[in-house]
């Protein structure tokens, strides 16, 4: 087990730390960018430091996530030789070190960034406080500069491993999941880490980075939130209580439910629910002690906000988090019709099975969209810009737990893989099976949320930027912005296509390894150990190099039509990008997650609703299979990256919002 | 042969009639609801006649297509026992009637209406004018509406049948395409007929009918073009000059070059490029001596017109549709490296093949969404909203050769499936094979045009919207707008979701259906006739009665909207519809056009990319069999389908829009 488990480590450390290498000159390169050409419009540096403090806050972010996920797999795999209950709070425990630290960390450094600057900028009028929170911006964009190459990089990894080696080995030689004899095995267990753990965790410390910023940016516009003392730092404080909600909230999944195998997914879904509760509570005086009773946002609106109205923005955004995340376990868990009734299509075949899924997939597009039109409108209604801002952070307050759920899951899929790999009992496999199914629900629950906040997130970006440019109205109905809205619609797409091949592309690497290898007959009977390194190689290689054009696609697009066409043509192109791209999110993280779970529900044996019983390796199992390794860059790899795609276009062109208006080349 | 044919007819003339009583039945109803409460916000009943009429035309030339072609298909296949010459100028006329009469009908109907109405309401003030052109917009949504019903409903019935067969008889069966042993063969070949040419006619007589009704209403608020005699038929003189270009360039396919066995499809695409630059040359009379100098807009919009102006519009519309039609075919057809390299896939299973094809498709969006935006830029640059109804209809210019070319696809494929059916010599479906091949490239043109012109159209109608109801800019950082922006994006992809789920839905049903009559051993053996009426049964009942849910959400959604939240929220959700499905529909149309030629290419035993040759019966070939099926729905139901979303949902709104600006519920 220690033999395996430092296998996946090492591949870990070793993927993080080439891909962080080329993430920091990344990221440099964008800080000399920034600053040459950023800068000299405000006349500062504070924007390039931010920015330099976010990226590389995200990246020891990852790092800590993913030691920590690495360190506690092969545990979960030790205690759960004895009980699933020991094993269940370890693997938590392991979520909750990444959860805390990392929500913890996001607003520390942050605040340290805010007084340092502050001490040294000393903003006296309201339009001083108003231009620096404004350089602060920066910090979103090095979070979510980072998160895309790391969610991107990673998925890539992780997914090429994962598909490569089910076609070469599941499917085509048969083997069980998982199985030792596989080589691409490891880098299937060391793509979890990189990117369910290190991507996922900046993909949020992002979300999280940036509506901070665009809540400061927007209320540094605000006389009464500024002149108030602690209001000014009211947003950070929403996310500061989560911190002590999510606290006493873990306290009960750990201490006070006993998991059994019956009840470990309802012991983690009690706790968003526990969370959302306890938080509606909790900022009640937060909003009414720390906020003025009413307060406007200057020159750049005339909406008067109470502070009811900032607890009614605070909690629509948590309470749509929930509904979002319960309609997502609707769709993608095989206890609901949905997913029952897609599992039946697979005894037709392959092409029922991907049809009806892509069709379920776009149909449960529709109530987190209703939820989210909701929100927008009530939050913009009370609380103007500001109120996005707040409902975005409502949703990602309870996040500690959140996280905290979402890195469970890797850690009990590690487990389980670990336990097979060292042929542990069948017994024990069992448990972490059902800590893995477990995590594989609450984790497309957890995407629910994160897709929800990011589109929140980025819309609340989105008005900042448009403040900053000085539009007070975005009129669609002019040819730059048209053009530009259709644009941006397509830019997910064309992100999605990029990423998939990607995929695809490196997968076919992988088989063709895993088959060279399988040509060496003592390695196909499991005499010989297989060379797991260079299928490791494979994925390390293929994610670095294909992570570039996703990645400067998402980069580029606004920064050149902001040059070539200025702020109107970037206004459209980011609403085109937030419409089009929160659709393609969801769709694709709950078909994903939908043929997965189809997949399980027959590899368990189970009835279909007509009640015959399915069984493994029948052609309804075939079927089931081909859905699931297409649902794998869906819901890992394109899905989840489409977030980035919204908030950073959206951050970026904030960062970049006076440099475009100032200096476009061509007029409209 | 004879026996054959007439069976298709039947089914054809059976399906038809009980879609057009049902569709009869909505026309009247929304004729009733229209009169009843738009008609009265007018103080006329013009709307309704012109409703009616555009209604029951659009039914009357989807009936004529559909005779026509199931008249023309068994001679096709007697001609190809001869030659494949004789064959494609017959199959290619049988289109050509139904490319010609249609647009001949739509603007002769239309222009009597016009007149007639004309002759009664009295028109003198430029006001009345524009109250009267405004009136006519009920010609569009009457065309539109029924192409709705036509192509989900001919959509779902032609897919279920194809689907069914395929996955019951190709697949578990091991059966040839089209052979007469498939009890839903006949189902099959019918759909053809009501899908792709009635459903198809319907859809670009309501593109046509639209972009003409769009132009009319923009052009109704100038003094200029009003005043001038003949200008104010500008639009529909672009039309009829596309028809004498397109009968001189079908003059050149069917007398001047010589089809032959390799050529058939460059003669089908020289027929594109030849009219395209004979409209170019034609344009320039019509703009010079018909258009006034130049024109105003009234109190709409400040732009000046130049004749010059008008005729950049029309251009940039008419190539872009060529434009977007040849990157259709690098996406699509086999002989260019996305589907070689998605056909090599093929070899690694289904899994990667769905992946990529995905890919393919997202990608394809690029380059004609950059057309599309540019079209846009200019087009309204040069004479604002009218200039985006004259792109549109500088794109449908050459419609009756692109519909020749459409109908000759079906009209080919019926040919060859009743070569196979009633056994003829291989080399008569050799003949039939090739001419149907060429016309699925072709078809897969068509769509991008069909798909490019319905985004132009529905931003047309979306700006007479907008003039309509005094709305002088769209500010989409208004809660309302931006909740309807996100709103409206999520449309396409619920009614994907219902279209999608019906096909797979009904092919379920089928496949039983053909499950039960293959347990009789004498129609498993062939010595027995299978009851093909049970499947036309099935098929029938499905697409009639699925076709609710999908045309309801579509009807419903933009009424429902603004009655509640007024036109602000539906110019938002508009916006937010057409940015999202013109993605939808590209990506759609040409995965599914890569999966068919990716399975073709395979079939016809061609090599792939490394040299080794492909056969049929091979995991490669079943692996490719499974994404031309989750293609079918994918590029014959839902994708097109999602062209007249974009369309009905504007030109909805623009007949409504008076309706919501007086009458919504809720204030902003």
């Amino acid at each position: 087990m220690l033999d395996i488990a430092s296998k996946i480590e090492e591949g870990a450390i070793t993927f993080l730390k080439a891909e962080y290498l080329y993430l920091s000159i990344f990221v440099i390169v964008l800080a000399i960018f920034i600053f040459f050409f950023v800068e000299p419009v405000f006349g500062t540096f504070y924007t390039t430091l931010a920015f330099l403090v976010g990226g590389f806050t995200s990246i020891l972010c990852g790092y800590i996530g993913m030691r920590v996920a690495v360190h506690t797999n092969v545990r979960v795999t030790k205690l759960c030789t004895t009980d699933i209950a020991s094993g269940f709070v370890i693997a938590f425990r392991g979520g909750e070190v990444l959860g805390f630290i990392l929500v913890g960390i996001a607003i520390l450094v942050f605040i340290i960034l805010i007084e340092a600057s502050m001490a040294v900028y000393a903003p006296k009028t309201l339009a001083d406080y108003t231009a620096f929170f404004d350089l602060m911006a920066g910090y979103g964009l090095g979070g979510s500069f980072v998160a895309l190459f790391g969610r991107v990089g990673g998925g890539i990894y992780t997914k090429a491993a994962d598909v490569g080696s089910d076609l070469a080995g599941k499917v085509v030689e048969g083997l069980p999941e998982d199985s030792p004899k596989n080589p691409g095995v490891v880098a299937d267990n060391v793509g979890d880490n990189v990117g369910d753990i290190a991507g996922m965790g900046a993909d949020l410390f992002g979300s999280l980075a940036e509506s901070t910023t665009a809540a400061l940016v927007v209320g540094g516009y605000s006389a009464e939130l500024i002149g108030g003392g602690a209001s000014m730092y009211f947003p950070l404080l929403i996310t500061s209580s989560g911190i002590i909600v999510s606290f006493l909230t873990q306290f009960v999944a750990t201490n006070m439910m006993k998991a059994t195998y019956e009840n470990v997914e309802s012991v983690l879904k009690w706790q968003l629910i526990i969370s959302t509760v306890l938080m509606t509570a909790a900022i009640i005086p937060i909003c009414l002690y720390v906020l003025p009773e009413s307060f406007t946002y200057g020159n750049l609106n005339t909406t008067v906000t109470t502070n009811w109205d900032a607890f009614g923005c605070i909690c629509v955004g948590l309470w749509a988090g929930l509904i979002i995340g319960w309609i997502t376990e609707v769709y993608t868990s095989n206890t609901y019709s949905p997913v029952r009734e897609l599992t039946d299509s697979c005894r037709l075949g392959a092409a029922p099975n991907i049809i009806l899924g892509l069709a379920l997939g776009y149909m449960s597009t529709v109530v987190p969209i209703v939820c989210i039109a909701v929100t927008i409108y009530l939050s913009f209604h009370w609380a103007y810009m500001y109120g996005i801002a707040l409902a975005a952070l409502g949703m990602l307050s309870t996040l500690p737990i959140a996280l905290s759920i979402d890195g469970y899951g890797p850690i009990a899929d590690n487990a389980g893989g670990i336990a097979e790999m060292t042929g542990l009992d069948p017994s024990v496999r069992r448990n972490t099976d059902k800590l893995d199914a477990a995590g594989n629900t609450t984790a497309a629950i957890g995407k629910g949320f994160a897709i929800g906040s990011a589109c929140l997130v980025a819309l609340a970006l989105f008005g900042a930027f448009v403040a900053k440019t000085g539009q007070t109205t975005v009129n669609i109905l002019a040819p730059l912005q048209f053009a530009g809205l259709i644009l941006g619609a397509m830019i997910p797409y064309a992100f999605s296509a990029l990423t998939m091949s990607a995929v695809g592309d490196a997968a076919q690497d992988m088989i063709k390894e895993i088959q060279r290898q399988f040509s060496d007959p003592e390695i196909k009977a499991g005499t010989k150990d297989p060379d797991y390194e260079t299928c490791i190689a494979i994925s390390t290689k293929a994610s670095l190099k294909k992570m570039a054009a996703p990645g400067l696609l998402i980069i580029l697009t606004p920064i050149v039509i902001g040059l070539l066409f200025g702020p109107n043509a970037v206004a459209g192109l980011l609403a085109g990008e937030i419409a089009s791209g929160v659709q393609i999110a969801f769709s694709f993280s709950n078909t994903g997650g939908a043929w997965d779970n189809c997949k399980k529900y027959i590899e368990a044996g189970n009835d279909d609703t007509e009640g015959q019983a399915f069984a493994k390796h029948t052609p309804a199992h075939q079927a089931a299979v081909v859905g699931d390794t297409v649902g794998d860059p869906l819901k890992d790899t394109s899905g989840p990256s489409i977030n980035i795609v919204m908030k950073l276009s959206s951050i970026l062109s904030l960062v970049f919002g006076n440099f475009f208006r100032d200096y476009h080349l061509l007029s409209s």
